[in-house]
């Protein structure tokens, strides 16, 4: 694994890649090529075929002859002192998957081996400490969670990291990266998540191209703040830099899925380099803080027509907060006015935002919109529901005043609010 | 009201249109003219200024000289036997709505002759018999009100309407939309939902244009289905036709706010006409068919990280099925296994869509989605969330079968499985 190999077919077509794990495909000798494109190939191999070893004599892509000779199976000594050096924090998903064939389904990687086998060029512009934090599909990863990899964040900086990229299923990538914003505060480095629509082992994989992405925008010192990097679009190009509190994945398979809501994205990646607008966030120079206090069980709830105020109120029960996910502006039927208004009386914080996912709650449109804001409701402008709900938990852990809670939701920490759609709120 | 003049200030600047309703300021003489391009202007008139009224002289835009003189105070004559007349069902919401100056929101626009004054050219093309069917903003209907617009819409086409416009809020106007595909079978006509993003009496007001495009669509014989018109772009030449179970808000306020998602519209109207996409549905010719048995309370329930299995359970409730809107191909955590294996133990209906918004949820990617279709839970393919509800609640109405009930939400009934997206379920 990991050696640079030539194949030459008895038919005489040549394949030159890098040998990673191929298939579990059982009664056949299947290779599997990382070529230099970063698509896989699968080749059955023949007797009749000539595989001739090239590593280490030279490398493609400037790649170190060394470098290619990966997998390492024992854990890997710390980059040299003083030599830059960025940390992958890994957390199981599409990323670090790979088909098994046996199923037709996914299934994790699990070995940092398996991985650098799968992403050959990791290495290429700097040494990566890699910690494999967890090994889950995203939709397992919860508000726990976030408190852990905050954690592991900080310490990654605390150790001397420039930049932090964190592999992560996509299904609540958007979801982490939001809360991670607030969680890590001052951050002096880029925090960049990333992930892959595609398993690393399939020809169409999007990870290599990801990852080699996020780790070039980790190194970059201008950028301080919780990213989102993903395929801009549907070549190995082009990557957007979404901020974290303001990023959702819009499809269930698309490689470019996830987008920007309501502002463009903060930069962009491609082969002349690093591209940032004057939006993105430099290092502030202050102190960096986690602060990982958290309620971990507060309820997003999203209106639908029919929805009965019995139900939403079950749904509701003894949490400390609610954020609702409205119609347009952020309204809910006027049958829902009685359960909030006593929800509100016992200091329950309730929070608007809107379903339609981009513009803004606003409360002064509409009649139904007064009579919320009457009700005691907070509009939360153009939050999206997800960032909103990652926000209010954390704010639900830094205080136990409803008011309190309202000043920390509206007051713009990580760049959430755009200033168009909500200019007294942003800084 | 309804008069066409033309006022000179004393500086000389003139302005000709149409005299609609003006904003109830005290203290001030304000006259709000429509101008022939559609916007609105409020003029203070001065004892100085010169008023002409020009009506019934001529009247511009080939407007009848006798249609300008709107409104008509008193429930107006059954068209002329043998004139094709298309039916517009108002409901209330912001395209039936004005500004109300004293409290800074928008409020409905009771009577039809208000209505008439703000689309002057409402029957520039033909007769419109005008039915109030509701007076409501949008997030107040809910799945009784779709039982009762779907009768009218079949009493419409029983009365001989060529098509039928529904004016509605724009807040669940696609939830609405939805509904009425699957209880509107067969339509031998257009049936086209329409509503506004900006209240009739702003001079930004979509209202006009998005009407006069739907009465233009109504009256189409090609098209024999539900769908959606509204602003395709910022400006008010171009009008997209979505279909109504593809259909989603995805802007709180903007003008172009709808999107066809996962497919484009299946046309759009432009000042040239109205242009249909091969997608686009003729009559059938077969009989209509008007079924609106309905199970009005049923759940719409949107994963989240944290969401923990004793919320999503006492929220279903004992409800007959519910919709799951979960991660990515539809996903949610494993700790929902328990109680979604219950729920389909006792004959709960367990439907799984993507909060993604776009692409389709498949069950058979990821080990998530085999254990979650192993529970029982039908993965319903490309539908959006709010259409799976509502599709939802019909079949709840139609049999007591879990099994009947899948076979009825795959069944594609309205056009609303892309099939690309989900081949097999096509028709």
């Amino acid at each position: 694994m990991g050696q640079e190999v030539e194949i030459t077919s008895a038919g005489g077509q040549v394949w030159r890649g890098t040998l990673v794990p191929s298939h579990e495909m059982s009664g056949e000798r299947i290779v599997q090529l990382k070529l230099a494109s970063g698509y896989n190939v699968g080749i059955r191999v023949d007797v009749a075929d000539r595989v001739v070893v090239v590593t280490p004599s030279e490398a493609p892509d400037g790649l170190a002859a060394a470098e290619a000779v990966v997998p390492r199976t024992q854990p890997r000594e710390t980059p040299t002192d003083g030599v830059p050096w960025i940390a992958l924090l890994t957390t199981g998903g599409t990323i670090a998957s790979r088909i098994d064939y046996r199923t037709g389904g996914v299934r994790p990687v699990r070995q940092e081996s398996e991985l650098l086998a799968f992403y050959p060029g990791l290495e290429r512009e700097g040494p990566v400490r890699i910690r494999s934090v967890f090994d889950r599909l995203s939709e397992e990863i919860g508000p726990a969670d976030w408190v852990v990899l905050a954690e592991d964040v900080g310490r990654a900086f605390e150790d001397g990291a420039r930049g932090v990229v964190i592999s992560h299923g996509t299904d609540t990538l958007a979801h982490t990266a939001a809360a991670l914003s607030f969680a890590v505060e001052n951050p002096p480095g880029p925090v960049v998540l990333v992930g892959a629509q595609r398993s690393p082992d399939r020809p169409s994989s999007d990870g290599a191209s990801n990852l080699a992405a996020a780790t070039r925008l980790a190194r970059d010192p201008r950028l301080g703040e919780v990213v989102v990097v993903m395929h801009a679009g549907l070549d190995d190009t082009s990557f957007a830099i979404h901020r974290g509190s303001r990023v959702r994945k819009m499809h269930a398979s698309r490689r470019d899925a996830f987008e920007s809501r309501n502002a463009p994205p903060v930069g962009h990646i491609d082969e002349s380099g690093v591209h940032l607008t004057a939006e993105a966030r430099a290092p502030t120079g202050e102190e960096l803080r986690i602060d990982t206090r958290i309620v971990e069980d507060a309820p997003l709830l999203w209106f639908y027509p029919g929805l009965t105020p019995e139900r939403a109120e079950v749904f509701v029960g003894n949490a400390r907060g609610v954020i609702l996910a409205g119609t347009g502006l952020g309204h809910v039927s006027s049958h829902h006015l009685s359960w909030i208004r006593r929800a509100v009386d016992r200091g329950v914080f309730v929070g608007m935002t809107s379903q339609c996912l981009e513009g803004s709650a606003d409360p002064y449109v509409y009649a139904t919109g007064r009579e919320l804001r009457r009700a005691g409701v907070v509009y939360l402008g153009d939050l999206l529901p997800e960032t909103a709900h990652a926000k209010m938990l954390f704010g639900l852990g830094r205080t136990n005043s409803s008011a309190e809670l309202a000043g920390f939701l509206l007051e713009d920490r990580a760049g959430e609010f755009v200033p168009r759609h909500f200019p007294e709120r942003a800084r």
